[in-house]
């Protein structure tokens, strides 16, 4: 897709909708996907993201060893896809070759943004002080990529078990909050 | 409306998606409700939840104080009471009186239910290490209650400035995640 750069100011309004997100990481040579659905922002600008990567995922050491990650935001197109990420594990599988997802090269971190994804976030890990206790990262959004086309995203919502809320219609309130 | 228990190890379905909520304290003798969208879940069981309650709003210090909230989940009826909420300061206003929100007394904390919120989250204060770095607190929740009635609930996901995401239809994939 053609990709545009995204003003940094602008990324929450892209993560505090809540969608599930495909978090990349890339290791000793290997790339990775995983489903997360448990993100939240932290701060505004710089922006910051806090979320879990559980120990038990293949990405937690990717993570935790390279402090490196992109954040990218699927549609309702690639549910198939995010429910396929969360059923295997990447120690078992490459799930870019096994899904069809392209990874393209990022510009400031090692992970790979999903060319599939109508946004990318490349991020570094800034604060590690709950990792040990709840597997939560503290993330800074570096870089951000969206595609221009895609006024209002159908992104997906995880409700569990795989019950997937795709993103309905959008209302405009007068409002003063940021 | 009419309430019942919920099971604690399902209340993740119900902020996974991403919802706006609105977050109740009590201090003092007062009541106040703010806006957020700043949260995610930490842990299924017991249910832990991430949020930030940023230390220029009213409820910081009673949630600082007390340990107690509320996290009570509105949907798309309740759009400009939402706006309405994050527009105005505690400090000035009884939002509960100005905004025509029924408080109810919880169970197990100070701080009141919504009547009008679809679901309920009793919370406690768990962990405030990221308070001062980032005014997040960790939160368990100890007790929460939904309306039956409701399965699939239009809930608002704030994309900033003003607008909202109202909840669309859910689809469902076989997946063996949680």
């Amino acid at each position: 897709m053609a990709r545009r750069s995204f003003p940094l100011p602008r990324v929450y309004g892209l993560l505090e909708p809540g969608p599930v997100v495909l978090l990349t990481t890339a290791h000793r040579g290997r790339s990775n996907v995983m489903a997360m659905s448990w993100h939240t922002m932290v701060e505004f600008e710089p922006p910051l993201v806090a979320c879990v990567v559980s120990s038990r995922d293949y990405s937690f050491a990717a993570l935790k060893a390279t402090r490196q990650c992109v954040i990218n935001i699927p549609t309702a197109d690639l549910a198939q896809t995010v429910v396929d990420c969360g059923n295997v594990s990447g120690r078992l599988v490459d799930k870019f070759a096994a899904f069809g997802l392209t990874p393209l090269p990022a510009s400031q971190v090692g992970a790979p943004l999903i060319d599939e994804c109508y946004a990318n976030l490349e991020c570094r890990v800034v604060d590690t002080r709950l990792v040990n206790r709840y597997d939560l990262f503290v993330l800074e959004v570096v870089k951000a990529w969206i595609d221009p086309q895609r006024k209002e995203p159908r992104t997906l919502h995880h409700r569990g078990r795989g019950a997937f809320m795709v993103a309905g219609r959008t209302i405009k309130l007068p409002s003063r909050m940021k």
